[in-house]
């Protein structure tokens, strides 16, 4: 169908040949008079509505005063521009071609509701000012997150989902079977026979992807991958999914420095792109989700990311004098209650903590000179708390196979990740970041179940 | 680290600083006479490598004259123009650390080695010339995909990989299950108690993300997906994976010829992106993978797509004289043999095939008015047979109703699938594109294990 779309109408006015126009899309109302009428049709392509005006001299002029919320219509007229009026044009309507109806038990008649009761009827939600906005936000920053590393020439790496090991310890994994599940087959001592599953031994869901992509960063040097990742975990909390993307870039001949003047670039660039192209769902978002987001959102855009190591970060939360839940002290692993306060109350604005204690971190990263913290950084932003989460990673063979001896790691489960420290190994880093959490950062949404199009957790698995 | 890539060597030459610059890689060959000698050097920015002139002036000229194919090193130099020779520069060094050696057990000597042996190293082989190539050009053709359709205003939906329900019923599906492997709980039938499962039923991994794409259509118009799927097939053939990535976009008010509109500006965007933004990975294959791929290429970008429907098709097939392996007639499915003849033999170019019999395609497809057809269409190209498959969707509550009743799927299962058609349904489309095939006909690599990074396929998930 030729149509034009209400983003083109609203963005590009001047390019659009204003009579015998059509437009296609759903009626958000309908008022009518005996003579005339008025619908607001929004076609999904732009957060705003276009206003229809109708007349009776329309054929069909009764039907179309009677249509109800959500029905598809097409619609052909002539733009008018109306300086004076709230909206800068409306469409006098020549034909109103009612494509496909709405009865009244339609759920989203027009009024407030919860975020609970829309997460029930997840399939319809999108076609709500609230999810539209969120998910075209979520559109738009994955492509930020790829614009950027393209830009950069990194590689974007489709590491497996399904894997047969699991190396980072992450979490709890989801298995991934083919066995009957009443009678799999079991080997003499009465265990399942996973040799007779599909993949000839157990496999699970992915936690992370990046001991994968380091096998890239090896060979390409600059690296992502963009992919969905699993915890079967069974907190029911707003933060927590099982199911959920991650970015995760790996750098080569980097270390730490790197790693966080690449993770600050990131942040500010996919911000900005958020700002710049979804100009009217952040002021919604702004308006009615999280009044002061954008002024959040554009300062962290133009600040410089303060940095502070772990050990000074734990000195200012013990002097500080504030009473937090969880005790602190050097050695403890920081909660989203001492993370908010060093980003909103200390430093007011983002700051990488670097330098953590090594036995809150994972095996993989590089051990510092004095023996008792390694490489890291958390990205600690306003509002959320941990953003990112990254590393230098060990690339000295001795001192990675001590460090995975004193966590009773095996050898052969890594053989091919310690092969990428013996042949032409390197310095380098990398982190990852939680797409979804952006997501609520970016829109202040926050409850990770509205950020997905369609959740899954601990008993959900819905549509 | 502060270096040079040597992709902004070879592309953005004068911008470069010639004096003092520093570039980081991997040794590809090392040669050398008593007081200097050559390296070559790639830094996996880009398909040409850098040759490094190194002299006895250097104090560890002896350590980097018996440096081994794969080491990691830094070079400091300055850049020398060598415009009669075959490389258009050389770096004249005057440091070179070496960051990570390489020892004769390394398994990428220079020689050529076969696929075959390079998938049983596939955390290695992305550093060869040819697998390089795969995947940049995945990479490339990845961000390709999403540019066009971001700069058509397409909503990016992320669509769940764990799914309770089987509703395409397109193939065999893994059960995803946290339930202990040996016991697990059953009901009073001895049957598996699904409702002590992880999410409180059976679930699977995802075959297709259409139906819910569909639900994201009815909100935003235009939307694609771009993920993981899933298929439990045990077929061991050069075509076949368990795990690939799927391209699936659904437009609504547009019937099969927008599809197909769309279908076709999508894979010559593709095309052309490629083969401006990898053109020495393009010239590459062109010599030593499938020669004439080049010209191919940049004809099918040219080229007007041809447009038959199934009946013609099949008339064509069984006039042409030729012996298939597979019989022709009306009702059959078409087989590669026959995909391939019809668009390198007979139309000598892409074409569509439209109308197929509705026994041979999926439920939700639309209805012709002859009764006997369905508005589906297949995307053929030379050398590959079949790229995309898509249709135009059943929006008719009625004809769907009774399309799934013959095929005995039951309503309830569906019930948010059905709804789309109660509450403003309208006409829409969409196809799905294997995006492993899309890399095969792209780089004419004629195994799918070779290009995936890590391939999952029966008895096969290695790394």
């Amino acid at each position: 169908m030729q149509t034009t779309s209400i983003r083109t109408l609203y963005q590009r006015t001047s390019e659009v040949q204003p009579t015998n126009l059509t437009v296609a899309g759903w009626v958000r109302t309908v008022r009518d008079s005996k003579t005339f009428g008025f619908i607001e049709v929004n076609d999904g392509t732009f957060f705003k509505s276009l206003q229809i005006v109708f007349e009776d001299t329309l054929e069909n002029f009764k039907e179309v005063a009677k249509l109800g919320v959500g029905a598809a219509i097409i619609v052909t007229g002539d733009l008018v521009m109306t300086p004076n009026q709230k909206q800068p044009f409306e469409l006098k309507a020549t034909q109103i071609v009612i494509e496909g109806e709405c009865p009244p038990e339609y759920p989203l008649q027009k009024k407030r509701h919860s975020f609970e009761y829309l997460r029930q009827i997840a399939y319809l939600r999108p076609r709500t000012n609230t999810f539209g906005a969120v998910f075209r936000v979520r559109s738009l920053a994955a492509y930020a997150i790829h614009k950027f590393f393209q830009e950069r020439s990194f590689v974007y790496a489709h590491t497996p989902l399904i894997t047969a090991s699991d190396c980072e310890g992450a979490g709890e994994m989801f298995r991934v079977t083919t066995l009957d599940p009443v009678h799999p087959p079991k080997t003499e001592n009465g265990e399942v026979d996973f040799k007779e599953d599909f993949f000839g031994k157990m496999a699970s869901l992915t936690v992370s992807g990046q001991l994968s992509a380091e096998t890239f960063a090896m060979a390409f040097r600059d690296v992502y991958t963009f992919g969905p990742t699993f915890r079967a975990e069974k907190s029911n909390t707003p933060r927590h999914a099982a199911e959920f993307w991650m970015i995760e870039p790996e750098i080569a001949f980097a270390d730490l420095e790197d790693d966080m003047r690449l993770a600050e670039d990131m942040v500010k660039f996919v911000i900005n792109y958020v700002l710049e192209n979804a100009k009217e769902e952040m002021a919604f978002f702004n308006q009615f989700v999280d009044k002061g987001i954008l002024e959040r959102l554009q300062g962290v855009a133009s600040a410089d990311f303060g940095r502070v190591t772990y050990t000074e970060a734990v000195q200012i939360l013990e002097k500080c004098g504030k009473k937090f839940e969880y005790p602190v002290y050097w050695g403890c692993d920081l909660q989203t209650e001492h993370e908010r306060y060093l980003t909103e109350e200390h430093f007011k604005k983002p700051v990488f903590v670097t330098n953590y204690p090594k036995e809150i971190k994972a095996f993989y990263m590089r051990m510092n000179e004095d023996g008792k913290t390694v490489a890291a950084m958390d990205l600690l932003v306003p509002g959320i708390g941990e953003l990112i989460g990254g590393s230098q990673r060990e690339e000295r063979l001795e001192v990675l196979l001590e460090r995975m001896a004193e966590l009773g790691l095996k050898e052969e489960d890594y053989w091919w990740y310690l092969d990428l420290r013996r042949f032409g190994g390197t310095r380098h880093a990398g982190f990852g970041l939680g797409f979804e959490r952006l997501i609520m950062y970016l829109t202040g949404m926050t409850n990770i179940r509205d950020v997905i199009p369609f959740p899954r957790t601990t008993g959900q698995a819905e549509f």
